[in-house]
């Protein structure tokens, strides 16, 4: 099998795309045409499929992703309709049981698990999903604003704190003071978080942190494949032709 | 004559690239390569010039490029060996003539003038170029490191304090912080400072000021058009290919 990125391994950052079609034949079209733009990831955002309760059809779609052409390591994203998602769970249960059918018999990679769920409940997915490689990445969304520095790295210090892999926050900026403060936490996790980060600031204003996250230390960034999952993705093409020159001229070139 | 576009107004950044040959021959070869790339603006860096000193050639030159095909607008900047140029005055009034019969008779837009020199400098600047419509960008640059944000904050108060119609400051990051710095004082400025502002964190690691400093409020950026002028330049096809993409993204479409 080929093997793909790993996140804050080698050149950062990942550009990863999401899926968000709702049928496992939309989602297979969508993952093949995602699939020639080379992203580096795919984010499976399972909250949009119509069957997300049928554990069998999760599986199986979750595999038939996995065993991508390209060998792109897949995150496994069930963001819940309170989380700012689609998936609007029966019991607290139910989505832990889901994300781990998908690790453990679909092969994800990645699963995104929202810090707002509990401690325990993280230590229980990890329990879950031991037998696998499966890394989590805790993650903390905020669509309406962005809160303050000390508030922002304290997210991704519970991430670390909490067991997981990667540490995320996606937040909206606004005012571009917002934007400085999402690039300023980038940079000063390098110094204290001792997992992996990723870092968005939303929108039309935040651009500047899909572009240039990666500079300051975010190991992944979100482009639109096909169709976007977050307000302010840009078109793959577009990000992976301004990464480029970034990073020729930062190298001096 | 064509109108150019004027530092400050209308969308911004503009992208400026300089001229830096040596000869009258190289330099209107140079602004013949240039032209053909667009820049809303051109810097003559007239102290590359080899005959700085012989006034009539200097007015000679200047106009050539003034009355360049674009009617693209023209700073003339004359920076001295101590300034991190190449010029060497005889006097400290020699400078001052030079600029005066450039924008006099040679009719440039704007002269980038170091605020290292007094105030009284200032206003004699001001005063020999009384006639014409050039205006002065008051400029500092620090070569070696990036002072804290009070300290560049208040050079750009300064300039405006001291009569300039644009507040520039160009210092060396040393660190991704510095160059956080530098976009944090393009922010600030637009709230304190009256006049337009152009911020640069130079070299490799300043690359983010150049292709992002205008989204935090710098109105130009300068790029390579035919060769560099500073540490970090990017080639203006790529600069212009990353605002486009910015400009779109930002503007939600």
């Amino acid at each position: 099998m080929l093997v793909g990125k790993i996140v804050g391994e080698g050149e950062q950052p990942l550009v990863c795309t999401p899926l968000v079609a709702k049928t496992q034949e939309t989602i297979l079209a969508e993952l093949n045409n995602i699939l020639e733009k080379n992203p580096d990831m795919i984010e499976w955002r399972a909250d949009y499929f119509e069957d997300i309760t049928d554990l069998a059809k999760v599986v199986s779609v979750a595999r038939q992703i996995v065993e991508n052409k390209n060998g792109i390591p897949v995150i496994f994203t069930l963001r819940s309709k309170r989380e700012g998602g689609y998936f609007v769970p029966n019991s607290p249960e139910e989505a832990l049981h889901i994300i781990a059918a998908a690790c453990n018999e679909g092969g994800v990679a990645y699963v995104d698990y929202e810090l707002g769920n509990s401690p325990e409940q993280l230590r229980k997915l990890r329990q879950l999903i031991k037998g696998t490689n499966a890394k989590i990445i805790a993650s903390f969304h905020d669509f309406t604003m962005t809160p303050d520095k000390e508030t922002l790295l304290s997210k991704l210090g519970d991430a670390e704190k909490y067991g997981a892999d990667v540490a995320k926050i996606a937040v909206m900026p606004n005012s571009l003071e917002d934007v400085l403060t999402v690039l300023a936490v980038t940079l000063e996790a390098q110094k204290i978080i001792g997992i992996p980060v990723i870092t968005v600031a939303m929108g039309p204003i935040g651009v500047a942190t899909r572009l240039l996250g990666g500079i300051f230390g975010s190991a992944v960034t979100f482009a639109v494949g096909h169709e976007s999952s977050a307000p302010g993705q840009i078109p793959i093409e577009e990000l992976k032709t301004v990464l480029t020159i970034v990073q020729k001229s930062m190298s001096g070139k």
